[in-house]
């Protein structure tokens, strides 16, 4: 193992590689069960199956009246037939009564069909008098009726593994009476910041001290992932101190923010070597060159730039794909998207990826000329980035790019937000 | 005040209308302050300003050696400078070195630059040997120096009052360091969930008994569009255990599920109407057309239909909105959309709008043939739903629609879930 500090990198892994090796190595975590309360946004891990009827008895789907539908079989406003009352049906109870010819139960919405009934007729055509209904339209037999499992029945194959589940999807689990739902587990994730220049967020910058932005980022997006963070403080320069963060075993994906480039207090790429595997460091792309990678037993440890914008980067392109991916979900960038041409050109070089922040305007992707990776508001003021691909030396102006959006919503107000190309693939940004 | 319950309605109301009045009477909650560890995904409330230069000091952007740039000036390769190393910069810490002619300092990635300096060689083009440092490459002045305010200048106006804020956006703010972030107070729901059928979620369903998957749905929506929910029991239908919760005063938004259409036990408009407004009560559309809402005092309170598809429904179109717009985000859908064509024609009639579930299936959109409001399945095997507005009568077999995906990420492995078209406008679901 080469020793980089203060030598620079010999050479740079292609971004294509690293994500190749970080797909190969990366598969769902084991399953838990999950209150079905709490299901929702969560990824199935185990198919369902449906082990009862939904309903479970024939239920009214209409307030009005159960009757026998024969019965009602020429009704209409001018000739309406007449019914005796026997009885009322409400949701939750059995039924008492039961339904004779030329009989009726008064019955809401959801409460079981008495017998002898087989339709409901809507209350708007019925009108109650003295223990007669008077019914103004005929009603086919099972007219109005939920039968059992006409929403769900018993062995229907109703959800596949690895669907991130939706709110009716939960309320479907919740339906059949599951109390537990199987969810592939949620990633804990350790986050290794050190750098003896870093105050903790909320305090104000002092000096040559500055504030830990990069934990709030991060933290941010571990959640947006699917993530969930472990209590972390900002950790000295000392290797001690960063050994002992790398070796605890309760996280399944460690993010270390600093102290991972070739400087000579970039102690984690020596260590991530002696305790495990430093797979990667150093990967040919604009910003976050310095990136590094590697496992510690299972662990995945991601050593990421201490330059917020590389940061960001970093964590984008390698950590966030797998993270989602030990979660159970889609690797693949999360961003909404939009194609439109570009309005000026960007320059990049062959073998080199590169992230480029743009601002839209006027229906076109303005890169920002500030683009040094230690520049965090360009990420604040930029709409979302493009991405060059290592075998093209850039963009030249009008050239169609896809522009990754930062915003997942669209605004609220008018004019909070560039306004987006009204025409064109906007999908979903409109 | 007309009594609706087992009469129907008279009238039903305009979608549009319905949704204008809201969106009239929506404005965003007032200001609160928020930990900036937790402000990203919140809505900024205030305009943010900086209050200070970041960095506030020139600090090194590469690790490597401080120089007097002029030193360096026609050093390459095969002719390098040598220059005398007196110190080193390490961040965090004051430099007590300064760099005279023809010295320099060892320095790390943000750590500040020493008096003298005015450059930093990168260590991949030196070469550090017993007190001495070779410089293989020319260095211009102010090369690899990030300058005092470079990132963010002191009286920069930097975010506006609406933006939700991206995870960078937080890391902004605790670089400028603020201790807690203005943001829209989070919109707090109570949920009024009443019908003696109804089991909680995590029980088995039993006899005429069902499970309240509502809530379990609700919950979820409600957390996507940024609301808080308060804790919640299911209510039996009697008036005045409603009454109670409709009265209660500590939520900005209550949903009402079950008990709202024109059964004779539904309680809650008469009782809305008598503690506040009943400012609707019917609604021209398929499903939810019993679907109520008013206000008491300052609190929206939504009358969802009992029935699953139609409390989504009704959710989705009125309550979601406001929701939001209380949230201070955008009332817009909020679901990701594809144009596609349809694969079969969807039937509807003038005046009413409808919410047609559809399955994506070879590129077309399949209007599923089980469209009763109670089968909540429909809504887990469909992709999403398009909308057919009032003033159409139905769309025509291959007539190009907007559907609104169901789900927000793309899916997690192939053939999970049916592909997508490859081409046109599917912004974001590639």
């Amino acid at each position: 193992m080469r020793d980089v500090r203060m030598r620079g990198f010999a050479e740079r892994a292609d971004v294509e590689d690293v994500e190749r090796f970080l797909a190969e190595h990366t598969a769902p975590l084991e399953s838990e069960s999950v209150a079905v309360l709490e299901c929702a946004g969560r990824v199935l891990a185990s198919p369902i199956v449906a082990a009862v009827d939904v309903p479970g008895f024939d239920r009214s789907a209409m307030d009005g009246y159960a009757v026998r539908g024969a019965d009602t079989f020429g009704a209409s406003p001018y000739d309406p037939i007449r019914l005796e009352l026997v009885g009322e049906s409400l949701p939750g109870r059995p039924c008492a009564a039961t339904v004779g010819p030329n009989q009726t139960v008064r019955i809401t919405t959801g409460a079981p069909i008495p017998a002898g009934a087989d339709a409901v007729a809507m209350a708007e055509v019925c009108e109650e008098d003295d223990g007669t209904v008077e019914v103004r339209d005929a009603v086919a037999p099972k007219k109005n009726v939920g039968t059992v499992g006409e929403d769900i029945r018993k062995g229907d194959a109703l959800l596949a593994p690895g669907r991130v589940l939706r709110p009716q999807d939960a309320a479907l689990l919740a339906s059949l009476g599951l109390a537990g739902v199987p969810c592939v587990r949620t990633p804990r994730v350790r986050l290794v910041v050190t750098g003896d220049e870093l105050l903790p967020a909320g305090r104000a910058p002092e000096g040559v001290q500055i504030v830990d932005s990069n934990s709030v980022m991060l933290r941010a997006l571990v959640a947006r992932d699917g993530g969930t963070l472990l209590p972390f403080e900002i950790l000295p320069d000392r290797p001690e101190r960063i050994r002992e963060a790398l070796a605890a075993d309760d996280a399944d994906l460690l993010l270390v923010s600093g102290g991972s480039s070739v400087g000579q207090e970039d102690h984690a790429p020596r260590l991530l070597a002696e305790l495990g595997r430093l797979d990667f460091h150093g990967v040919a792309m604009r910003p976050a060159s310095p990136t590094g990678l590697g496992r510690i037993g299972s662990r995945f440890v991601f050593l990421l730039p201490g330059n917020p914008v590389s940061c960001l980067c970093a964590y984008e392109f390698f950590a966030g794909p797998t993270l989602r991916g030990l979660g159970g979900r889609a690797r693949a960038w999360p961003h909404r998207r939009l194609k439109c041409p570009l309005a000026r050109k960007i320059s990049s070089v062959l073998g080199r990826t590169d992230y480029v922040r743009v601002a839209l305007e006027n229906g076109r992707a303005v890169p920002l000329a500030t683009s040094g990776a230690s520049i965090l508001s360009s990420t604040v003021r930029a709409d979302g980035f493009v991405i060059v691909p290592r075998d093209a030396e850039g963009h030249p102006e009008w050239a169609e790019v896809e522009v990754h959006l930062y915003d997942d919503e669209p605004a609220a107000h008018d004019g909070a937000k560039t306004p987006l190309p009204g025409s064109g693939p906007v999908g979903g940004v409109q």
